[in-house]
């Protein structure tokens, strides 16, 4: 039912853990458009997601790895091109995780020793992952590297606390690794700023349905979905886009560019 | 040989010079999408050019149209209209010009006439082509405009004078038009901001061939060819990307995000 | 009462109409700060401001000038210097309007010639203001010269019409000529991208009022006032920032970098 | 000789070294402008420094303070209000160390502990200072905090490493703090991204000096020395710009805005 986009193309991605991940769609997607892949998640959120389903539906086999751990990184890739017959041609980075977030901490009371771990989940590992990988050299010459980031990484959203700092580090190396793995492998990074996306992860957030109203009535096209991003990120691993690299890329209906909209600025008209 | 995903799709293509021009690989690789399409350049480019040959080979009619003028501009959507027999889906905008740059004047010493009709001409003319287009109602929902723009419009380059500021304010079109009919008719408006690339109209640029080289050595993946460019596009005006608006993308192997590279610190040490 | 920050400084005001200007606040710090400079606007502005007062009050020559004749800059900038004993140090360029925003057409209905006059009065008055001092060399090495602006020309405004793409096309101006200034006499060129401001200017847009208390609500800071833009401003033309250049300097209360703030999230959230 | 801007404030100063600091310029010209403060440092850093004459000269207490160590920096904050008698109007973070770049480790190798020290110092520092400041309500309504940036952090210089990561998450830790200050007590937060410096952390870059005369020549203004970054960085403490917040503000001579100078291209010309 796809086009044969990533016909032939091999991958791993990560951070599927239920239906509703984007991670999810992008398997599925890939998956259509002819790519076979290996599927990744933390051991522990692969306890409670659903991630069996997906495996089977993509035939797909599950390694699971700590995004912190060294070791398990390098045997995520080694065992990937080791399934998949070769070389990958595109990765998934579909990870973070605030502690600080996760226990109601306030930005102005941050836990320490939950900030370096937020830092070392959410932006350390997709170093890590590209470091493995060129370690191994395991990504052919014009793969395709995406992570997913949200774009508090340029401006304050209240309630975002230090996923913020993380996925403006995130950012900052997929610009920095873009550079390195484009000079040795033309190898291209790039990160999809993707609108607030109604999954588990974004759903643990504190006034985040009333946000994500809000950026609905702000974006031109309304919020991207799920669906909508696994659409765009499979163009991204495709080989049409060979040339876009150290990119944020904003998938979020407009909301990015727009100062304020007709309909938002009809809500706070006083009655 | 293409993936089919313009297939069924309508649009109109301007800016095909020869064959060196962006918009003529894009008619070409819209064509072996499955696009149906019409070609439009100004009278006086065209008697330059070699459009017929293109025309004949993607089996689409050229409709001459001087960008500055509305009545041009609204013969060029219903007539499109009329011969694809429907509403459109893409439209590209590939026009610009500065007086003031091919006559060599300085941006010190600006001719103003000439200043105002790069305006009009390279970026006014994308505003015309949506309000005609909006008015004629002659984009289907879901439709996607694209424009050709460079960096110079974020960053000076001493050799690109005011067409820095038609691009500046092209860019911005893209924005508040993008708002507009994202709102109206979820159509999206982007500009792909381009590699220097050797077409015609760059070749016109002093100091433009120790330019190309300079962003070849700066850019982890060298320079994106025009050919590059066409594949970008393409996925652009397909579905997959139906959620990105209002946002301007770096089609330049990196070289936006490049402070400096390896290569160039090395050709700039003393001997 | 001042600091002495301007003492001995040259300087051209302009955009001064009533004392809600942030043109008229800047002249009266300027004055405070030990400056001496003339005052200059569109004939048919003067006759409705009350720009005499402010004359008196700052012992500073008044020279008419319409912002899109060559000539009557030229006047102004030749008449200026001799005025002022000298070359200049600072020059403040605060013009801007809109036809089609004064006679409510909508972005997608907009009249052309109005939308140039937009461009000519808004952004090309920059470059001219520029050009011509540069011919004249009126302006000392290390002179300062600021535009103010409007966040419209990074995102959309519903509001904000063709002004977006004048204030873009300004923001080029800047960067562009500030390149070339900065490399012929070390002369810095930036843009003031200020608050929504209760000014004339700014109270003829249509919902600006609603705006407004978004904006206050929005930035942690609040909005920026006109007094503290003058403030902001004798910065720029002091000798403290003698290498900002080409920048655009937000000066809004931290709105440009604020997603949403907590006091906006409670605002909508359904009763 | 100052201006009396700073007249009454009360500071903390890190990071001065030697007379080449940044930091060490910004506390003689904070004393200059009439201002007091304290003086810190890393222990280790201070063994190697002459911080001792600059404290005699600005007649101020040093207090050493390891920028990983939450209690230091609570004894610092403390201490400061202490010595100072009152609040802090003021705070430079001028703090930054990476010790893969010491140990020349490439970014595809890159040592993680080391990393995550590079963090930890060169940003997670900054968060310490605030959460800390304000746990202990130490800085007055209207304070002022202003770290030192690289513009490292927007794009990619290739011999800046893991430094471009922590900057980065720097710049983020001013937007989200800045939010959170601005609205709890008008405490403003920016940073500063400045040009290439010949100081002691800068000189033990590789490649730094090619780098600094390629800087030179591209920003149109020159290189910002550390005394100008000092000039600069007292207007940010004055009261000129209490509503500046949240900005990341390059003082560059024009670097960052210039895409290509005419030197450079110049240089790269073959022969």
């Amino acid at each position: 039912m796809g086009y044969g986009l990533l016909k032939g193309k091999r991958g791993i991605i990560s951070g599927a853990l239920d239906e509703n991940s984007i991670a999810w769609k992008v398997a599925q997607r890939a998956k259509e458009e002819g790519a076979i892949f290996t599927l990744t998640n933390a051991p522990i959120a692969m306890r409670m997601g659903e991630i069996n389903k997906l495996a089977e539906e993509c035939n797909a086999e599950i390694i699971p790895a700590d995004a912190t751990s060294l070791e398990d990184i390098e045997k995520l890739f080694s065992r990937s091109t080791e399934v998949l017959g070769g070389k990958l041609d595109f990765v998934l980075h579909s990870i973070g995780m605030s502690p600080n977030v996760r226990k109601g901490k306030e930005y102005g009371d941050l836990n320490y020793d939950w900030y370096k771990q937020s830092i070392d989940i959410s932006a350390m590992s997709f170093h890590k992952f590209m470091q493995v990988a060129e370690k191994q050299d395991a990504i052919n010459e014009w793969g395709s590297i995406v992570a997913l980031t949200y774009m508090a990484a340029q401006r304050t959203f209240s309630f975002y606390s230090d996923m913020a700092d993380a996925k403006a580090m995130l950012e900052s190396i997929a610009r920095s690794y873009g550079y390195r793995y484009g000079k040795l492998k033309n190898v291209r990074v790039n990160t999809v700023s993707q609108s607030p996306t109604k999954t588990r992860a974004g759903g643990g957030i504190g006034g985040f349905d009333h946000f994500y109203e809000f950026a609905e009535k702000m974006a031109p096209l309304g919020n991207a979905s799920a669906d909508d991003c696994a659409d765009y990120v499979v163009t991204l691993f495709s080989d049409l886009t060979r040339k876009v690299t150290m990119q944020n890329l904003f998938h979020d209906g407009g909301f990015s560019m727009t100062g304020i909209s007709a309909e938002v600025l009809e809500m706070i008209k006083p009655e």
